[in-house]
């Protein structure tokens, strides 16, 4: 049994957007805990087994997987050929797996320190900066029409949501700005996004 | 063919290093390119076809596959059921998985924010902070000789290899201390750190 604990409205809504995407929402419990919010509302639900409250947290008979990048991982390795993941041994393999720990190891904390204003030599050194984030982006997107391929992957799912959340991070190229567009403009996405939005 | 490309003493050792331990080195072509070190040698390899310069750096048949995490998940996929691995399926897959990418995700950029002395609210809401990290990686270490089970895994040796380069962060917390050290004494590991260490 495959449970998500869930908060609307959090990083764990592209979760939620990629069990629809992948078509598996009838196989995937969801269960809405809270969070602790930025405005101070919220704590930390004793329901969810994240050890310090976070979510996304996905449980598999008794098995925690934890991080946005394996969570998407283990959903679309579990079901198998879905189109939204690239199989062990399909072309695009390695540039799925590279794009899903990209966002955490270098997209996320650039993100984190642009809202926290902060900036020094060795985190230049580590994650460069934003701008180069945006051309590695736009390579991509400018080879094909999503991140890994002609086909759009649980990669430019999470990668996207970053401009779902936080629309004043998208940056004036186009073929950044038309991709999270097509991205965040599918139905199911959409219908999540909006759904979650009018509860907030 | 699989082409790895490496600069001795930096983030692409454990790459070496995990190679080794899954006894495939006969199988990855190791290049070793130059990079900026933080004593302001060295320079970005041209012969690196990383867009950025930074190792490690995969390619396989002309596809490149960027960042440790997903460079070793990917290595030990390929090389379908060697022990350093867990298989889709298997007990231990989604841990293994949240392991590597909490290390990017998580305990790298803590280990970068504490070098450049670097704090805020916005850091601590989203990476807590070292304590918190290392009482993850108490409990999973109390309850297992590794962090996955009790056989190692490619995730104890990019989350070890902290300690192999920055001692100074060890804790002083026994399960943590005992574990670091079953992995960086482990033969192959501790012969190319030393090989390399020789070199610098």
């Amino acid at each position: 049994m495959l449970t998500l604990y869930h908060a609307p409205n959090s990083r764990s809504t592209r979760i939620v957007q990629l069990i629809h995407e992948m078509g598996v929402s009838d196989q995937v419990s969801i269960q809405e805990v809270t969070i602790p919010r930025q405005d101070g509302s919220g704590a930390v639900d004793t329901a969810n087994p994240h050890p310090e409250g976070k979510v996304p947290c996905l449980v598999h008979d008794g098995a925690m997987i934890r991080e946005s990048d394996a969570i998407m991982l283990y959903l679309t390795d579990h079901f198998g050929d879905n189109p939204l993941g690239r199989s062990i041994g399909a072309p695009g393999r390695g540039a799925y797996l590279s794009w899903l720990s990209w966002y955490g190891n270098v997209l996320e904390p650039l993100i984190v320190m642009q809202f926290c204003e902060l900036s020094h030599p060795g985190l230049q050194a580590t994650y460069r900066d934003l701008a180069t984030a945006n051309t590695r982006l736009e390579e991509a997107l400018t080879t094909h029409a999503y991140l890994v391929d002609d086909q759009i992957s649980a990669a430019d799912i999470l990668i996207s949501s970053t401009y779902g959340w936080a629309p004043q991070l998208m940056p004036d190229i186009p073929a950044i700005r038309d991709w999270a567009t097509r991205c965040l403009d599918r139905p199911a996405t959409k219908a999540i996004a909006e759904q979650e939005k009018s509860v907030a």
